[in-house]
């Protein structure tokens, strides 16, 4: 893990408030937490139900704090003599920016900084790579039990139910977003939470999936036809698939994000389909689900070998259906590869 | 539902950023969303993937943006000529504050409030009682199958996914928080994630679980003895019953949180156990696990009809272990209405 560049920033201290930021820099992964950092050393800030946890875990010291954890904060900046905190303007709230900013002592100033552990997050350690292969395979191996279990009749929150089940069971302690399922012209809305509808006979299902493990998120998207499917499925599913396809061998290190968002966005518009695109290529994942970089139109950062995204063209054509397909792939020198082992052909059920 | 008073907080529009805030007064249950409100009309802010869902959801005008929603919000703050915009200022970003303070027209301002739309909910309407009330059967109802598998052998996990696999089954959408499940001495660890350490034999096991259904949590906390409880566990586990019942009888309309959280305390002092009572007595639920009133020390709110909190008192003591017991309970004009049906008995297995 590369230090954070206190000098850079022009800060004495860093404050650091985002959970998965906290986790990282710490290894705590607790409800509470947040962090003071300075050159010379870090203190995690906790709460007593975490006294015991905190010291297990955590990498730095640790101080556990009665009240709120942003006053204990506060005073180890006042017994520091520290004169310029940073702080994270995308995570800290505007009550806390005004608490801390009151109870700074005379002297003392605030300065807001961006992304800056999020920064060293975005390229990931072997270790990390391998937690993210882990829940990849997990997620792929709850897929192939769960799907076994749908046919017609069987409701969307019976199969979400059964694949959170499954991911629990191949050691995932959590989903890593809440299980989409849709079926039938459900399918159009991207991000569709499960009902109790049943699935009918010639219907699409969509499947949005992903496991956390170790505290490292996956993320899949298949799609199932229950019956055979008609020529309009088939031709939406295609080319869809051509996007994710083209937009996977399109990933490498030094490429930008929007270009890989431009390939996707290109195979579609061949279709007639680009309107129908409306959401990024894809996003990066980790300790959270949604990181940078984001695959999007205007997205310039370019690529690292060790970053890890999300490829995910859809399509959503109200009344009729959906289609999207997504895979986990690690950026390298010379391309990418694909973790998520799951084939991408329709499934027909 | 009592509508915002915008002459109170002496501003012509509201921003509300806060997602259940945004559907506690629209009715959408997306992951995107924010509302403007004033006193002729209010609109939503999403972006495209929601744009059917928003539309079959929301009871409010319907904005899709493809941008970041905060800039669509200062379009329509500019064009509605608003002159003072308050925001929640414990759930804006100060970036999204710094942003929306860049983009406001001459002459506007913004000015922070606290807790508008949280007052209205603190209160739970009819519905979202009944709700809640589903959650929690269907809690209890999990419980009493998922507890059927506990025995020696068995790992927290197995037991964590059994749990969330039948709070599905039940009718749950989601876990309303990661289920804890902890044995042996980590019961001690207050939040503790479930991990692959399997039940041994002699020992305690604490499970606290927590199901979503219609968007309302339930929270519900029970323990288990493998074998013959020793004498410390029974004292440390009737020490903290007591305490819990203490506590449910002195809920009631008009009475302040802390003198429920007090109860709960003292009955632990007469038992030298207070020290070990680390969090506060329980906390407001509905469409967040944890919302308004929290039970604790210093919390001067008073209880009124129609609050929904949980009483959930527990010891934790370092290398032997701790105990945790924890109901739903609806607060009415005389009393309380404990939600939660399942046994407080320890339950020896």
């Amino acid at each position: 893990m590369k230090p954070i560049d206190f000098a850079e920033l022009k800060v004495d201290a860093l404050l650091i408030t985002w959970l998965p930021n906290v986790r990282y820099l710490s290894g705590f992964t607790g409800s509470n937490g947040m962090i003071l950092a300075t050159p010379d050393s870090s203190t995690l800030f906790t709460d007593p139900r975490y006294t015991i946890q905190a010291q297990e875990e955590s990498r730095t010291k640790v101080r556990v704090a009665k009240g709120p954890l942003i006053k204990a904060a506060l005073e180890s900046i006042k017994r520091k003599r520290l004169k310029k905190i940073g702080f994270e303007k995308a995570h800290l709230s505007y009550e806390t920016f005004e608490t801390l900013k009151e109870g700074l002592p005379l002297g003392a100033a605030l300065k807001p900084t961006a992304g800056v552990v999020e920064k060293m997050r975005l390229v990931k350690t072997p270790e990390e790579i391998e937690r993210i292969r882990r829940a990849v395979l997990t997620n792929s191996a709850a897929f192939a039990s769960a799907v076994k279990t749908i046919k017609a009749g069987v409701k969307e929150t019976d199969l979400a139910a059964e694949i959170e089940y499954q991911m629990r069971r191949h050691g995932a302690e959590k989903t890593s977003f809440d299980t989409i399922v849709a079926s039938g012209a459900r399918t159009a809305l991207p991000h569709a939470q499960p009902t109790a509808r049943p699935f009918g006979n010639h219907e699409l299902v969509l499947i949005d999936m992903g496991a956390t493990q170790d505290g490292y998120a996956s993320d899949m998207t298949r799609m199932v036809f229950l019956g055979r499917p008609d020529a309009k499925t088939r031709k939406m599913y295609d080319a869809v698939l051509r996007a994710q396809l083209s937009a996977v061998a399109a990933v490498r290190e030094g490429v930008t994000a929007r270009k890989v968002d431009g390939v996707a966005r290109e195979e579609l518009r061949s279709e007639g389909l680009d309107k129908e695109f409306v959401h990024s290529t894809g996003h990066g994942l980790g300790l959270e689900i949604h990181e940078a970089p984001r695959l999007g139109k205007k997205e310039k950062t370019r690529l690292e070998a060790g970053m890890v995204v999300t490829i995910e063209p859809g399509v959503y054509v109200k009344g009729l259906g959906g289609v999207r397909i997504e895979d986990t792939v690690l950026v390298t020198k010379t391309g990418c590869e694909v973790l998520t082992p799951t084939s991408k052909e329709l499934m027909i059920l």
